[in-house]
């Protein structure tokens, strides 16, 4: 698969676990995992996903809108960059949301979120 | 000074070269630096200061909302992302945007910006 590929399904995979399971993310993130939230600094799988399934939220879905996808230097990681709407149940209204990655190869051939930037757009 | 007052000292002087001298950018950007702007995959400093030189306005404000920044790996770089306001001469109302930078640090003992993605989040 392509960068651009690689980009697509991983962030598919993302969103549809966070909208199914969020506590299955964690075997997305490592250790040394980063998460800014809405400006609020995390760190470390566990607590990562402690933040995430602990939103005051129960039942939400992604739908995205644009992702973009770079090399972020030697050592084989990816930047994505995702743009999208997050629909919260009985919400009528939709919010708009930005969110970065940076994936780093894994020793299990795959991917590990090091880096993770979520912000919401306020209309 | 800290990753944040970095990152924060490196967005204002990026956005203010950018609504007063767009060309001088080139300094911040090398060979293999890469842009993707809404969509579009540009890569080195002088492609990617063609691109925003040529960019259908002349007169520009960025207003900034929000400035997230993490370390992004052993390498010593930091991403930095940015949420805001672009105001356009002559317009009414204000695009809001996305945009963010891989900065590594380069051999002058300061940082240039590895990778730059750049979206505006339609209403």
């Amino acid at each position: 698969m392509n960068p651009d590929e690689v980009s697509r399904a991983f962030v598919e995979h993302y969103y549809s676990t966070f909208d199914s399971n969020r506590a299955a993310l964690a075997n997305l993130y490592q250790e040394g995992s980063m998460l800014t939230f809405e400006g609020q600094k995390i760190q470390g799988s566990q607590n990562i996903v402690a933040k995430l399934t602990s939103l005051p939220f129960q039942q939400c879905k992604h739908a995205i809108t644009t992702v973009d996808c770079q090399p972020s230097g030697p050592a084989g990681g990816m930047l994505v960059f995702v743009s999208g709407n997050l629909q919260l149940a009985g919400e009528q209204h939709a919010l708009k949301f930005s969110q970065m990655f940076h994936l780093l190869p894994s020793p299990q051939g795959s991917f590990f979120v090091l880096n993770d930037i979520f912000r919401l757009n306020y209309a």
